[in-house]
């Protein structure tokens, strides 16, 4: 199998890449990236909108497979965002490329981060709770307005021509599958974690009471669920030619851009946590068994690895809330040589830990996992007239490192073990934050090897579904790859840590637990 | 007594000021302004050094005097900064002065700000805790490392030589008095609020007990003890030679620039409030009873006006938090047009009560009064990602006039009450600030009449040692000026404010008396 390759692409917000793998080792022998031309419609508060998209495959792919041999790939992967949805028709027709539809914005792609039906998510929420819903535990305890069900309650309540127009109502992982195989099969990850698929959907009586008109909404989800890794069908002669491929190849059943990361950070094994660092920080955590946590985002049957419970959980503000601090809180003298998180990273760097004085709460964008509540906000304890910009700034380092040890300790409450730390994302690029990470958390960070880990994770996919591994694990023992423990714990800071993450934990019970309900009240005001 | 003049100096940190006003209605006929041509010495952390100097007597007072017969002239007053002290010889020579110290900065004159004497104020604080010397509730129990008797014993722990060769640790605003009259004489509210004088200084047993050496110190504040507006001598030939004023008119008792602003603005009878708003706040209150006020800065009887207690309270950091913000805290957005606070001010008008999201605590140089603790730190409670460089700004000046509501709370709960308030200082120019006051005091703001309150009040008091009235009141109702009720409480913004009040209340006692000490914690590791 010298010579096998495999096709693994990733879809993004803005753009989508395509990498070429060799099988028997994951060597990366060809990428390409393809910049959408469209962009997103955000001219609404809350809303997201875009169109749906196969140029990834036109272009990119084509591009990626340059100088290799076509006849050696063997199999295709995708990953896509999670709750990234749209209405189609019976042959998965977007509904906004029928005429009738083209200026209705209910008919397009809603993003992920479409959050305008939070209305709905409240309901959802509500009555979940009243009719003590068994499934909601494992979402602790809270929906999300960016879920399947409350984006398609508000496209029932605010424009039902189109709900009852849509025979599906499709998330673009599974719907890029259906264009490349010819049929629609769902993957086991967004139905268990975005579309509330725990042994069943969510019963009719409770949908019902959430709106009559939408008592049979599960008939607009219905298509075979499938296994992560498990071939979704062939590679259909209309998407060989996009793509250059054989026809007939594998092609892997959908997937999430999060959940292909952890095997190609060879992480798939229970026990190791893949903490995905961007924007936000996503956890993904596999274990042998079901355990209640406290505040996760959701556990889910297969759901990042078959055969394992997956857990994700969440930090919903880790790099958005650095961009904030040096778009608003950073004076023009550190903006002088304009890479401002340099400079301030720079002279955060020569601080001793606890030397600024400051301890942060890390809750900008509310708190997704362990408290799991969107109404909580920042804090900043400790400034004297003598804090600088590069105290508050690592300060806010600190506190989003605090804010994981909260979630990995939660899960080791809760009989979920986790031995070994694994991080990705584009803020793996900061040596200091890395750093701080290791000192707060006191375990040695790994890193994954590649750069494109989602691509790689989708490529592996592609491999387990043309059956050249036996299962994910083995694929990604294989072709996965980790630096190990790049960064190691410094005894002195780990004790010094210790200390600012009892003051850390206390404001945390005290500001999320009911202590003071402060940041509700200000919210409501505000 | 229509011709009848009067003048006033007032010695600031950097500058004097020289007015000359009218006796029969306090009209303010020439003034003048003298930038000392030195600076202060703070190369070392915590100090303040400066040298003495006469320079506003012989030059502010003869420029203000131009066009105007000085023999109308029938007495001067003069305010100075407190505890601004130095140490001399028997005729009032500053060592600083003699050859052999000139290179000896325990010499010079130590200014009010600097507090490098603070282990000493440690201890002068621990020993009368555990001596139980009564006189300690009167400071709400916690002598400053800035005051007399701190700095003093740091003279005499750091260079014993000078502690030795002075015969007198004066404070400046006497020492003036002294050049003018050629008699040492004391006034009794730097004595009563810097000096610890409460019907006699602190006990030989208890200065023993701080340091053997210290027991006869307060033989080196010896000098008669005179009351604020009383005459302390006739003007030295040597003196008129330098102001062009005539030789023997009267010249008042030394006072302190916050102090002669009560009358300056009208408000010398009891229940009114006089804050002079700039740096910091100082709140300025006589009372007809002496009663216990937790956590003020100081009560002495005829303290500020003879005959009443003179209370005095203050906010460590206003006008200083504004600026630090503005210097630290902006993106350079906000600076284009040059005048930060400009900007934010605008912008922060624009928005509601409550908008913002954001509740404060102004503690960042500490708490004065009613907690009297320079451990505390600054707090802000509510941030997210749409956080904005002018909802800060605004929930720091909504802090700092919380802050003068605990103040003013406390006061009325201790049966002092407060009927009216005034405020002087330059942050009275500020109206968004002014209306924030008055909204969460729910009380109309009156606005001193003079720009040069200091000056104004100073002059005052060398009208009534002149004998022109019969005492700080007469005088004040006629010369003393006070815009009534410039700034009127909004009735919606005082229900709102009335909200986030309690919410300021919960966090103050939470973070300031003991609820969760880490401030107290971070401090001591910063």
């Amino acid at each position: 199998m010298a010579d096998q390759l495999v096709v693994g692409v990733d879809f993004g917000t803005l753009s989508g890449r395509a990498v070429v793998v060799r099988v028997r080792d994951g060597a990366e022998l060809g990428s390409a990236v393809y910049d959408y031309p469209h962009g997103v419609r955000e001219d609404r508060p809350g809303w997201a909108l875009q169109v749906p998209y196969l140029g990834v495959l036109k272009y990119a792919v084509p591009e990626a497979l340059q100088g290799l041999d076509t006849n050696d790939v063997i199999g295709i992967g995708t990953d896509f965002t999670a709750c990234t949805v749209m209405p189609t028709t019976a042959d998965g027709t977007p509904l906004c490329e029928l005429a009738e539809f083209e200026n209705e914005p209910y008919a397009y792609v809603k993003l992920w981060k479409h959050h305008a039906a939070q209305p709905q998510a409240d309901r959802i929420n509500r009555i979940a709770e009243e009719r003590a819903e068994p499934w909601l535990a494992r979402y602790g305890g809270l929906i999300s307005s960016e879920w399947e069900f409350a984006k398609a309650l508000q496209v029932l309540e605010e424009a039902p021509e189109v709900y009852r127009e849509m025979r599906y109502w499709v998330e673009l992982a599974d719907w890029i599958v259906w264009r490349l195989t010819g049929t629609y099969a769902r993957n086991i990850a967004t139905a268990g974690y975005k579309g509330m698929y725990q042994d069943g959907y969510p019963s009719r009586d409770y949908l019902k009471a959430l709106n009559p008109a939408f008592a049979d909404f599960t008939a607009k989800l219905d298509a075979p669920l499938k296994p992560l890794g498990a071939k979704a069908g062939g590679l259909t002669r209309e998407a060989a030619a996009w793509t250059g491929l054989p026809e007939g190849i594998a092609v892997a059943v959908g997937n999430i851009d999060a959940h292909v990361t952890v095997p190609a950070a060879g992480a798939s094994q229970p026990g190791r946590m893949v903490a995905i660092m961007g924007t936000s920080t996503c956890h993904m955590m596999s274990g042998t068994e079901l355990r209640e946590v406290p505040g996760m985002c959701g556990v889910v049957d297969g759901g990042i690895v078959a055969g394992q419970w997956g857990y994700e959980a969440g930090q919903s503000g880790v790099g958005d809330i650095f961009a904030w601090y040096v778009e608003n809180c950073v004076p023009p003298r550190y903006h002088e040589n304009g890479d401002v998180h340099a400079t301030l990273t720079e002279l955060a760097a020569e601080q001793e830990v606890g030397e600024h004085g400051l301890v942060a709460l890390d809750w900008h964008s509310g708190n997704r996992s362990v408290l799991v509540d969107h109404a909580l906000s920042g804090v900043i304890v400790g400034q004297t007239l003598a804090t600088r910009a590069e105290h508050g700034y690592r300060a806010l380092l600190e506190a989003t490192a605090f804010g994981t040890r909260t979630i990995i300790e939660t899960f080791r409450a809760a009989g979920v073990p986790v031995d070994d730390l694994v991080v990705a994302g584009g803020l793996v690029k900061n040596p200091l934050l890395m750093q701080i990470y290791a000192d707060v958390l006191d375990m040695p960070l790994s890193v994954i090897g590649s750069e494109q880990g989602a691509a790689l994770g989708a490529a592996i996919h592609g491999a387990v579904a043309a059956g050249a591994y036996p299962d994910v694990h083995a694929a990604s023992a294989t072709m996965g790859s980790t630096r190990r423990d790049v960064y190691r714990p410094i005894n002195a800071n780990v004790q010094a840590y210790q200390r600012l993450y009892a003051e850390y934990l206390t404001l945390h019970d005290y500001f999320g637990r009911g202590g003071n309900d402060v940041m509700k009240r200000l919210a409501r005001r505000s």
